[in-house]
């Protein structure tokens, strides 16, 4: 259920529509829009009775959702989201770029491509403290220690911090460094994560499980934003299927339904989608091409020796030439459509 | 490595290879077998070589292990382990039957189902008290009241109870009650979760991932053996693919794969492979014939109320016909063999 | 729609009603059941209108068909069909054991292994002379001169042949030999086969699509029967996933539910299914578990110097154990069922 | 095997070096190059031995091949093909375009769709007179009656005809009006159907399969080459996944594995990519910007009536104001690699 408020509301009236919602066991989320105030209904199993509020003053219209995600959903929210990070916009039309290597491995690996990274004009850093990894013998993060490294980067370059938390326990601490906290696809469906991460008011970046469906990756944003936080990031980062040749399957079409039917930011990863380091160039054009709102491309300053995803990281040259490819395309792309 | 003792090594001899592992900056766990004992070494990024350990008395031979996956393979520990869950034991080649409901609802529902479940001569009782779900706004469990009713049926009925631990912060809790640990699909790869189900000493179901290869999952099993759990029990419960007929593509080659790579024993979960109830039976005697070492079965009083999974829970009197006739047959089969 | 006659309907009124039928634009299928005839009514783009059936002698009642797929559904024909192959029965309730080689090799190797497939007990012979395979390198059959010896097996031994037909151009010379045509799953939508396979008179047994949903074969299924050849058994073999460990993913949901949702009888082939010759045996028993008509099982005097899939066949050895095992096991399911 | 001939290699030295590949048994494939002829070897089960040819007169090199795919490989042919479209080339680096509806439906649909596609510059027109579907029940296209109109669009339009031949039986009369004979992805492994392409001379315009790998999609293209028609025309149409939001999943990784792999000209088709109208857009621009080198579009002048995929095709105006677009973005790339 949807409560739309006339466009004179009161904010009085709006307050009395939620303490309604509240009466009657629900959960209210106000979402403020350009013309008007919209006010969510979460919280009921069924459908709600429109009769509870509809007589309620400064209330224009009772709209029944229709899809099992509400909050997240472009029919509750029709403008797009726009994330602020620290002064930085995204989702407002121009293309962010996040770059670093998968791994904090030492002092000189991640000052080295902050550097590189903010000579290329991207304005966030990306790279892993805590590494969920798929086998308990392989290299999990420098931890505490690469946090400190991660804040290290953040007073030294112009850049936001996205950095993972891979479980609740260390949640805090990522937080405090971390710009923007990054659930990784092994965690889309840790709800108790999810809620964690609803609960404390960094950004969000939300990466789809690796089987996950485009709905299941907006019923697991719905639980962030149900819980209050609404700066959510979706981002596409590969689908496992058959196909053995590419390390995952880059699944762009999710990005243009994400685009469609939420309001959210989305964000494409090609160097988790395709795995290998001379495809990620062409597929990050391709996420400027079908309107992603940014591209996370790893970079480290020798692919051959990095901890972790070597083969897809790209060096800090050919990074820095695909900086300025996709950058130009962006512009191009905005002044063609005027 | 896998290092291997003379069938007459002491346990001195023992201690001090395992010591010299420890030395040398390594993990090793002892595994007892029938007639000897091994050594398997952990935490090493490459290989280790054998000249640490081959001159020490009661070495008999060292063995590298091809494979990731390390105390959870059969190449390591040809026999296999038979979890032993208050007196019953899984994997010994009798059939365990575990039934009950998807969600712990209320007293009744829960002693109804557990008199039927116990009188169908089952040993164990599973029930969901903390429940993940894809939504927000779904039934998340009775929680902690949960609990209390899984120990009423624990004292009521001569049954052990599996239930799942759906995060580090309520695993505790959970592993006070639960006799058998349960981790689900969309937490197996939550490797904080799994590290914290390796230091617990409950035995540990783990539920194959819902796009989990078969070697993630053990990988997976391997992190809470390498912690020092080595109770675990593998469980298929069908895997994610384009078919739409059925809510998963219940996966059999894998209970056979699992049985000959892995040591550990294997359960099936058909309710959840299928998701439809009148096709529970069938893939329920499916996985008794594959050679699975119990079949876990979802019913409940009243499957049109359930607040959850109804859809695939057998009714009180089918699935005592159900199990009647799993017990039947892994009998004959057990009588042919022998 | 279904047009359900009267228990008493004339042959005459049936005919009137098939000419009814006709005059409209449409094809009727006069489908005879136990108790009563039913007519199928195919050839329409939407709904037809009961109306011009209804008030002819002998209909009881018209039934719209909700499923895409028309005659090969059980809500149009409630009793399992019963494929005759020169005298034995497919789909009656029995066991039904196919074996043989995957290509005729040879004479020897045919004859040996038809030798053992016959002392077997089993009725059926498999071995492919026209061989559809990936790389235009590899071995592509005997062709006429494996049809020649397929003759000379069905000569020597009381051995009914299965065997493939992958083109129109080859299918009515392997229909000349076969006893049973089979589609292979690379051909389950080349629709000009399956047509060609509709038009002749000896049964077919079409293989499941390496990705085709189960209702993509029933409507493959539908254009052999359409063309009024009834005479069709289902065959699942195993579709594709994201395993790797195993050739593919034998999918006996599948095998449910198609006995439930089609009347046609249906056949398991573990050895695709599975592609490795030690996971055979449990997931032919498996197959028999969930009540498949049929099994088929590769086998090969020596599968190490097999032309094709010698991973997976059995060594005839091997297969007389396992056929033995299976069809006691069968005769213990009947036995219990009553 | 691959046998590189000197720069100054004689044509008697080329041919006589192909003879000796006939000798043993094999068979040459002359493969032209910028600098110099490479001869490819197939025919043989396993490795070739050098030394059959390493003596010969204007012999340079004998290349083990490692892939099972050698005449559809770069490692055999670095050169990008250029397929000849009676003068329109494919695979030079401009894009190709190729618009039209999914069925040929009627002469005024055919003619309107044909004139707005002429009038964007697009020099292929596609449309299917032969129409393989799911259901016998469906509309099977227009047959002979679609091909005249066909005719007429060549006639009447500067425009290349690429239309599809579902079997061998009409495969010639589809060819006599084809300019391109497009195999369609059910039909990919339809080896008899590939090998008649092979056979005749049109360029094939060849359709991954919706589950087939890349290397399944390499190894069909194989089958036409491998006969002697090397004017192959690869295409990604989408794969099947669990997602089902989307008809398809579409994979652009593909169109960059393709292109790096093999020499052979690749075609994007984010009409059937995708399967809805309003998102063919981005992802024709995705296809541009990976480097596809051409885009296939569904359009029809009312795609609410269509006969087949309305949901996915776009209107004459939408079609007119993508295909600009593309062409834009293709120069604007060209422009910026200089």
């Amino acid at each position: 259920m949807l409560i739309l408020m006339k466009q004179d509301a009161t904010p009085e009236q709006i307050q009395s529509v939620c303490q309604r919602v509240r009466d009657i066991g629900f959960v209210p989320h106000e979402i403020p829009g350009a013309i008007r105030t919209a006010i969510g209904v979460t919280g009921n199993q069924g459908p709600v009775s429109a009769e509870h509020f509809q007589d309620l003053l400064g209330v224009s219209e009772c709209v029944p959702v229709s899809k099992p995600y509400k909050l997240v959903s472009r029919e509750v929210k029709p403008e797009s989201t726009v994330v602020d990070v620290r002064g930085v916009r995204i989702g407002d039309g121009t293309l962010s770029i996040v770059a670093g290597p998968c791994s904090v491995e030492s002092r000189e690996q991640v000052m080295r491509t902050a550097e590189a990274v903010a000579a290329s004009g991207a304005k966030f850093f990306r790279g892993g403290a805590f590494k969920p990894r798929t086998s308990p013998y392989l290299f999990q993060g420098l931890k505490e220690e690469g946090l400190r490294l991660l804040e290290e980067v953040k007073r030294s370059f112009d850049l936001r911090i996205i950095t993972e938390a891979k479980d609740t326990e260390t949640l805090p601490l990522v937080a405090e460094c971390a710009d923007v906290v990054q659930i990784g696809a092994r965690n889309m469906q840790n709800f108790s994560l999810l809620e964690a991460a609803g609960r404390q008011r960094k950004p969000v970046l939300l990466k789809r499980g690796m089987s996950a469906t485009i709905q299941e990756l907006f019923m697991a944003a719905e639980y962030v934003l149900s819980l209050g936080n609404y700066n959510v990031i979706l981002c596409e980062r590969g689908i496992r299927t058959y196909e053995t040749m590419t390390r995952n399957t880059f699944d762009l079409s999710a990005v243009v339904m994400m685009k469609r039917h939420s309001h959210l930011p989305v964000m494409a990863d090609p160097s988790h989608g395709v795995g290998i380091n001379w495809a990620v160039g062409p597929l990050a054009r391709a996420s400027v091409a079908v309107g992603a709102d940014g591209v996370m491309i790893e970079t480290h300053p020798n692919p051959a020796m990095a901890l972790s995803d070597g083969q897809q990281s790209l060096t800090l040259e050919q990074y820095a030439e695909l900086a300025k490819e996709l950058r130009e395309m962006a512009a191009w792309q905005a002044g063609r459509r005027g």
